[in-house]
């Protein structure tokens, strides 16, 4: 089996991405699962570099030549810098949509710096839908403590139960359950959380979401071979034992899985977009202006984010 | 300074009630903070004294005589014991409202046994909250870990929005301020949710709940002299460090404080009720049956909540 190619988009270069990266090409652990190409700017990553005495060879970069390392000044919002990161993020998604990588891991892009140039997204994930044209798709969260996967997520409250259908939650629980039998290499066990308090309590609260649409999801999910349990009072689903004893879980909402994500796994939690052609996970920080070039960034969210992609690179075990 | 008295309801007496009781007031730290004083049947308590080698003062109780010990089959459904848990309910109440106890923390009842006895109430708070005539109130759950109070309780999931307005905001900004001075004994720290994930982003997402409802009321609060920040995104507001620095979080529904409390407090939050005449506290578990009267049941819970109703009988310091 050879090991998966994974694309790591540089990020805003005035942020902590090239240095971030620098320390994944010079991981013997990451070079053993996978082979890491880091979409960016040779130039800015030479410069950082010899700034922190970082170790570096050009030939795992895909450089796109974009900007002159040297008129970057490090913590800056700029619009060229903003221009790159996004350009980045098209070079890695046609390699992959090519087949010239088998997934894609994104360093932090600077939403200001990428609308003062002209891209006004929301971020990542709106790019990757728009040049992807995914059929269905969904948002998953994964840390060591928890994961879940997003029925509905950036929408207000009040639009949720009407996002809610058999189809949009058996899309979501079939793409997670793919996702993570390739994390597992097993066949996972899925706990779907129910939308009101109580799970709705037979019907005592809510507009009977639990019977009308989740329970049928649950139901032809089963029919299709998924192991998976619910609806479950939300607040109940997340406790420790439960955790311990399901792989991922269904959320409805937004904050449903965000702030058990949140509180107990603060910012270790890999996000990852569900059903694209080309796999693609995500560091859950910002670019972190204030600590940019000086040594003093974490890796590991890129480390993790890079070793999920080369997970989710398997082929499917089913 | 007396100490304050404390009511204890004993519970379903074929529930582990009983026997958390006994322990109780066999405890000399809780003596040493309050004067407990169960409502109950003595016959009952002095054959789970009996059964499980546990002191027994009859003094400490007073007794409702409604039952006869050796009738009672632990862990048994029986309209008796839901009616006499009932009783040991309303007596507990009308002490309170007379100024015979300063406080009242319950032992948990039996929901299907209560029914059976004709008594078709959701649970302790609509007891409270019929017999008691509160004007406002609203419920606080309170752990080492955190502490939340709610805007929405026991409502669908769709209905919240339409609940929540400026005035019964601030209600429960001001009833939780109350309760953590005498909790703290000082000025508290409050932290207010958003409704909206990203509590709305500037009105991204949502109906600018946050703009119209959550931050007039935190701004009327602050002129009252109230220490509070908000509307926090609400998968934010409970990472590790802000936890620490608050004191307590306003939430808007159900799930978004019970997630959080139960992830991480698991059963050791304990429930209590703001705003009524008598303060009330509870347990945060349910009758066990299956462990009735076999010497396993933990009254952590009840020591917590005893606790808990003693400082809250603190006269207030500011």
């Amino acid at each position: 089996m050879s090991k998966p190619r994974i694309a790591v988009t540089m990020g805003d270069p005035a942020g902590i991405g090239p240095e971030i990266c620098l320390r994944l090409l010079a991981n013997s652990e990451i070079k053993d699962i996978c082979t890491p190409l880091v979409f960016g700017d040779v130039s800015v990553l030479e410069r950082v570099s010899q700034k922190l005495a970082l170790p570096f060879d050009p030939r795992d970069v895909r450089d796109l030549d974009l900007l002159e390392g040297e008129t970057i000044v490090p913590g800056a919002l700029d619009a060229r810098c903003g221009e790159a990161a996004y350009r980045y993020v098209l070079a890695a998604i046609d390699a992959g949509l090519a087949g010239d990588v088998d997934a894609i891991a994104t360093a932090p892009l600077n939403k200001e710096a990428m609308h003062a140039a002209g891209h006004k997204y929301p971020g990542h994930t709106e790019i990757f839908a728009e040049r992807m044209k995914a059929e269905r798709s969904c948002m998953m969260l994964t840390s060591p403590e928890l994961t879940c996967s997003f029925a509905t997520v950036h929408v207000g409250y009040l639009e949720v139960p009407g996002l809610l259908n058999v189809p949009r939650l058996l899309d979501v629980i079939e793409l997670t359950a793919d996702a993570m039998r390739r994390i597992r290499g097993r066949e996972p066990k899925l706990l779907a959380c129910g939308l009101n308090p109580h799970a709705g309590e037979n019907g005592l609260f809510g507009e009977r979401e639990e019977e009308r649409i989740i329970i049928p999801a649950i139901l032809e999910a089963r029919a299709r071979g998924i192991t998976i349990e619910g609806p479950l009072p939300p607040d109940t689903a997340f406790l420790p034992w439960r955790r311990q004893s399901t792989d991922a879980f269904i959320c409805m909402y937004h904050d449903q899985g965000h702030i058990p994500l949140k509180a107990l796994a603060f910012d270790t939690a890999i996000n990852t977009t569900l059903g694209l052609p080309v796999i693609r996970t995500s560091v859950d920080h910002g670019t972190a202006f204030d600590i940019a070039w000086q040594g003093k960034a974490s890796p590991n969210s890129l480390f993790e984010a890079v070793t999920l992609a080369a997970k989710l690179s398997r082929r499917p075990t089913g």
